[in-house]
């Protein structure tokens, strides 16, 4: 396959389409057969592929910093009579077990940006269905605060993934049902046991739907609908959006540079480095600056293209097992750079940035590929960026100077944002989750906020996992790495969904955990994938087999 | 594979010993290397497989019913150098994808019962770890309450799956290093991948144990802290336990008939219909008159038999991929020996007996087959065996009278029992599971306590799926049942595991859902089960070879 880029703009959509009117917004899917990532399966009915979903995720995420004014977002169908078939079952059927994964994941990441919007943004998701919202395309909707279904007779909302494809409705579908609309078990059971699905009535008395409409009122419920959810919310009315530029990097075989994030693939080793860099400029003086910056705002910047980075080492470096962060520049201007954030923090546009910091981060703590932060003279793991240290697997840092280099030593200095800005999706800060077991170190933590700490007090404050001095970084550095590239990658995959996830568990956490993980389980069962598996053999007319032993 | 049998007792046992001494007794573990379920394979280094722990089931549970006066458990090892080298590799190497699955869930079960002993009947469980506790060693004593190491500068505990193995510590290692013992999780991550594991003072640091003692001092130490644990117990000092006899029953090609349940099995549709009878005779009058029943007393007999028979369906008919529960009897009677554990809750042996059927209940939520129950004139789904209703998929009832049958119609009886007695794994009742999203539905039901709910009443309530009318009835269930078992049985495995557990996650739920699913997925794929695989190759001197695509 070819390299799979995330980076889009509405000008080049080919799927969907976004209609402002005020502080209503329609976000409409209407996809193009032939826009799928391969020539080898038509997207019909809107059913999607990776390259509409990465479409969608723009989609969200301008709607948020270009539109400020926008309180509401109809998602609708552009089509007659189907509002979204779901996944492609061709591509699903055709995809290696990794890009289903990557996929599914992806999609589980925009359908939790609709419900971050929805609450953090107050940009407030509806779906207004009209026509079949069939399995993936039901799961979108649920990913919306507010569920409209036309009341024609025809059109339901349906999971039909169990009987007609062997799998489960894991973009989320399961878990929305249950925990988010909390619909009683025997009827989510019944639901997804059903292909034609459930509509009218029924569909709302089981709590799968807010409301059924008639036909001849549906415009015009729609429309009351938007306007009465968009005086729910606190966006601004006079505010104007900044525009999201085409993100500049350079990609070479072996490197990926951006502004302010480099990317070293080492690809034999199985290893990538991510060398973050601090601001090169102090922050602006003023709210009014920062709109005339736009995305250049190095916390934008920074946001934008560090997820694209790990997108990118996601998408097209699937050897790659361990990610090594590393950070170079300024601590103190990038704990100023957070002032600024804090000192304007109720302004629309400071809260989307944190917001997007925030689900950058966590599509990190979700990356399945080992981490390891790297803290060395010259590096500037502080507040925000200091959240780095907290999502890896491990953290190391170099206790004083390297011969001939006269940096100071390293030290990490926390920050106000490490307290609580960037919640991960179990509801806890990276330090909560960390020190579960040892709150007192959280408090700790927090009364050395500012001070810059070196490696045997990082060390002991339990910030880092180990510190080394010069004379033994390189071996053990060498040892650990060549060590973790030589474990079985599935393992690790599965050792680190467990181990960063300790203490609460939420709707989100619960996707990527139990979800997720059951999905990927019956993505290699032969009674999905096999030859004479129901998602190989769908739509050929030929019925699967089932081995019926169950497990 | 012969049949398996989950019936042993201490006389039979090969590879535990249980020495009581006053209110502290040892469980000792010594697996005969030749006492496997198989040949195949020897258990040495005290490695188990299932027939291992079938006897450590056994031995927790008699420890509760026998033993009113042990208070702490030590358990320890009866071999020298070596605590527990955790599940037999050659066994998991060899085994199906099936047994596997199936092994790890009871060993889990096993594991909980430990944690259910100490928590609620106050025998309170300690390990005394002398010499490596590796894996599924480690794993046992993580179960435990307190943690002892010997320091003799070569005990050690350690979880090396995924170095050693390319699999998880999956029997609930990661899930209570991370959530009960609230280990860092970047130490969690270090102490993970190393084959060596932890000991001494940093072992105790890392809180991967409680104490770390000097062999010199290490007898003496583990007597003070047992007694001291002991102390802490509120079990009665001068009760006489009851023995648990043989459970009766005759197993044939087609039916397994106990004294209070039947299951009939029709292997050709893939289905099982288990038959619960109520009590035969009105509970007894006094304590003393059920000491001297002992485990004939109904409530025990029932929780017994219906483990055995789950276990038996689970274990030795993998392809029934349906359970059809029925109940036979007279409701009242069923509601009058719950009113009788009520009066006596306070009474140990009560408690045993609450707390049996309640994990008895818990293994069924775990199961992986549906589960449909059939409410039908004759029927005592009352109080406790309401909860067989609310632990289905689904609930279906039948309205009225059935044609020259002259029994009252079908009804449902709420008690006490089921608002509050069995909380199923995620600390919620299956009412309150069952109505998370109309919590005011509890309430509604808690008001009809005692009264007779017939078909249409009980789905007002929401307490059963459907009701049908007699003439409905037989083509309803037969095109539901047909349905039911035309799904793949890995997809409905699924989604059980998902639509059973909404609501809030605990340490239990967490292990059978995020960590066991995790584990399955592994299970499957040929890094660890191929015939290059780590399990595979485990012993043979031959390194794996790993396809290194991360996913």
């Amino acid at each position: 396959m070819n390299r799979i880029e995330v980076q889009t703009s509405p000008d080049r959509y080919r799927h969907w389409r976004i209609e402002t009117d005020g502080e209503i917004a329609a976000l409409i899917m209407d996809v193009d057969p032939a826009g799928g990532l391969s020539s080898d399966y038509e997207l019909k009915l809107n059913s999607y592929d990776l390259a509409v979903d990465i479409e969608l995720n723009d989609a969200i995420q301008r709607l948020r910093f270009e539109h400020p004014e926008v309180r509401a977002v109809v998602v609708k169908s552009g089509k007659e009579n189907v509002f979204c078939a779901g996944a492609n079952i061709r591509m699903l059927g055709k995809a290696t077990h990794g890009h289903k994964v990557n996929f599914c994941k992806f999609t589980n990441e925009t359908r939790l940006a609709i419900e971050d919007a929805s609450e953090h943004s107050k940009q407030i998701y509806l779906s207004a269905v009209s026509g079949t919202a069939a399995g993936g395309g039901y799961e979108l909707a649920l990913a919306t605060d507010w569920i409209m279904l036309v009341d024609d007779r025809r059109s339901a909302v349906s999971l039909p993934e169990t009987p007609l494809l062997a799998v489960l409705p894991g973009t989320g579908g399961i878990t929305r049902v249950t925990d988010k609309r909390k619909v009683r078990r025997d009827l989510a059971d019944m639901f997804c046991a059903t292909e034609e699905g459930q509509r009218g009535k029924k569909a709302v008395d089981w709590r799968l739907i807010d409301e059924s409409v008639v036909k001849s009122k549906w415009e015009e419920a729609v429309k009351a609908r938007a306007k009465s959810i968009a005086a729910g919310s606190d966006r601004p009315t006079d505010a104007k959006g900044i525009v999201f530029t085409t993100i500049t990097r350079e990609i070479t075989d072996k490197a990926i540079n951006y502004s302010t994030v480099r990317v070293e693939i080492e690809r034999e080793r199985g290893i990538a480095t991510i060398i973050v860099g601090g601001p090169g400029e102090p922050p602006p003086l003023s709210i009014e600056e920062v709109q005339t910056q736009a995305d250049r705002f190095w916390p934008l910047t920074l946001a934008r293209e560090l997820e694209d980075a790990v997108l990118q080492l996601r998408f097209n470096e699937p050897t790659v097992g361990l990610i090594l962060f590393r950070t170079e520049g300024d601590a103190s201007m990038v704990l100023e750079y957070d002032s600024f954030l804090a000192a304007h923090q109720n302004h629309w546009l400071m809260r989307e940035v944190r917001h997007y910091i925030k689900r950058t981060l966590k599509r990190i703590d979700v990356t399945a590929k080992s981490l390891i932060a790297l803290v060395e003279p010259g590096s500037c793991f502080a507040g925000t960026l200091a959240e780095l240290l907290f999502a890896s697997d491990r953290a190391l840092m170099l206790i004083g100077r390297r011969e001939g280099d006269n940096r100071p030593p390293a030290a990490i200095v926390l920050g106000e944002a490490n307290f609580g800005l960037y919640p991960m999706g179990n509801g806890l800060t990276r330090l909560e989750t960390r020190f579960l077991g040892e709150p007192e170190s959280v408090g700790r933590a927090k009364e050395k906020i500012g001070a810059p700490l070196e490696g045997e007090e990082a060390a002991a404050l339990g910030l880092i996992t180990v510190a080394y001095e010069n004379f033994d970084w390189d071996d053990e550095l060498r040892v650990m790495i060549e060590e973790r590239v030589s474990f079985s990658p599935d393992a690790l995959t599965g050792l680190e969904a467990n181990v960063r996830f300790a203490g609460p568990e939420t709707m989100e956490t619960k996707i990527f955990g139990r979800l997720t993980a059951w999905q990927n389980w019956i993505f290699q069962r032969p009674n999905s994938v096999g030859e004479q598996g129901a998602l190989k053999l769908y739509g050929s007319g030929v019925q699967p087999t089932f081995d019926r032993e169950r497990v």
